[in-house]
């Protein structure tokens, strides 16, 4: 049993496309779907848990929830960054929450939360947490 | 006042793309945010609640929320339909609800729902319902 | 040895999403990647020449050159149809032509081609034309 | 009269998304867009010739030809940059083109080309090169 849970968490700063920008100049809002893909990405890459590493392991860890609030709106001339941070449950599951700020004005522009669950190589629902992914919990001090 | 709110609903019959699929032949869940869009422009045209005649009344009604929930897999080969239902409320919102259904099976792929508020022309929030919009209320029975 | 070679084409309407038009109310030109995918879908549920077919027979079709050329801006509440047609090549590739039409005014929006090569299930490029789509051909008359 | 003009290229890393990879675990042709886009927006960004720049002189700057030449698959896990290089002419056109490298082996893996021409706000074709644009080509020892 250990005293203090250790919070994970990385950054990753977004440049915003021209692309994602709708008719009134404003962050489309499918477009968060991908900022929150890129912070998994930037976590994954500092924590050792990529998809690629998953897959290695014999899982894939589909997004079976996804939720997000709009504070303020994002303009294509905006700098930002997100936060995202690892969210221990016991469950066989991985969840993130996300929080995007304005780079200068270091307002909260956006939150959310998604939830991964575990399929087998055969795509069936793991209900048990996977070895590897308690292996991991230990190395980062959450079990 | 109304004995019962009608129930304001519409379909759409969606054709999974290609480049909607991931590299484990799943529909990427970024894609649902289309596909919920997709029903809002179906619902838009059969009530008459268009963002562009949203425009022309003064307004603009950006996401501040979208959650979904995902059920099954949705595959390449899937035919799915996607079932928008408006939810009535008193705040000066629009909220939907969404069910996606696989056409052949019929069973739910996902369920999700988005929070559209309103903004003036100078991006600012509206706070009371406006005028239009509670003249659509009243024109369908909601009012 | 044919007479004459019949001309293989397809027809698809676009309904225009929001989400595709940039902060200029025109349609990014990305999108237009995915109405060439929307009409190569239509030409191969027409004519038999899916990618899920193409795979069972063992091979993967690549695009390895898109070409679009921008005629006129389509807007949002433009109504579009595109004409895909099949440009017959003794070369192991599968190259298409496109041509967007605005479906009012019949005006040319825009044009383009694509050209994909067959890739066996090792990845590795195929420079004789399969068998498959020999057959294919001589079923649609071509050869 | 200059006796050489200069080469004006900037370079950009991408990062591949997960989802902006297919079903074979390739990337989609699709994403060539998006990422000429970033490497236009990397070269606006070294030389100051950003969209927004443009707006504020009156012009609209969208692309009306598009080319992509693939020579090798792009995988999830590689890492990738994007050369792009201004390509002179006195035509009232904004050409560029581009080499996507594999940052580790150095193999070039895609080329293409865009062209941009000038709108004035009014959304109508500019067919003299617009007096800023000849600046900027000054400035930057083009003319």
């Amino acid at each position: 049993m250990k005293d203090s849970i250790p919070t994970l968490t990385a950054e990753k700063t977004i440049d915003v496309r021209f692309s994602e920008v709708d008719s009134m100049g404003i962050v489309w809002h499918g477009s968060y779907s991908l900022y929150f893909e890129d912070a998994r990405e930037a976590f994954g890459a500092k924590y050792q848990l990529e998809y690629l590493y998953m897959f290695k392991m014999g899982f894939y860890a589909p997004l079976v929830e996804l939720h997000f609030n709009y504070k303020k709106p994002i303009r294509y001339q905006d700098k930002i960054k997100i936060i995202i941070t690892f969210r221990p449950t016991e469950a066989a599951k991985i969840i993130f929450d996300y929080e995007i700020f304005h780079l200068e004005t270091n307002e909260l522009m956006a939150t959310g939360h998604t939830v991964q669950v575990f399929l087998d190589t055969n795509y069936q629902l793991v209900w048990e947490t996977p070895p590897f992914f308690n292996e991991w919990k230990k190395l980062n001090g959450l079990l």
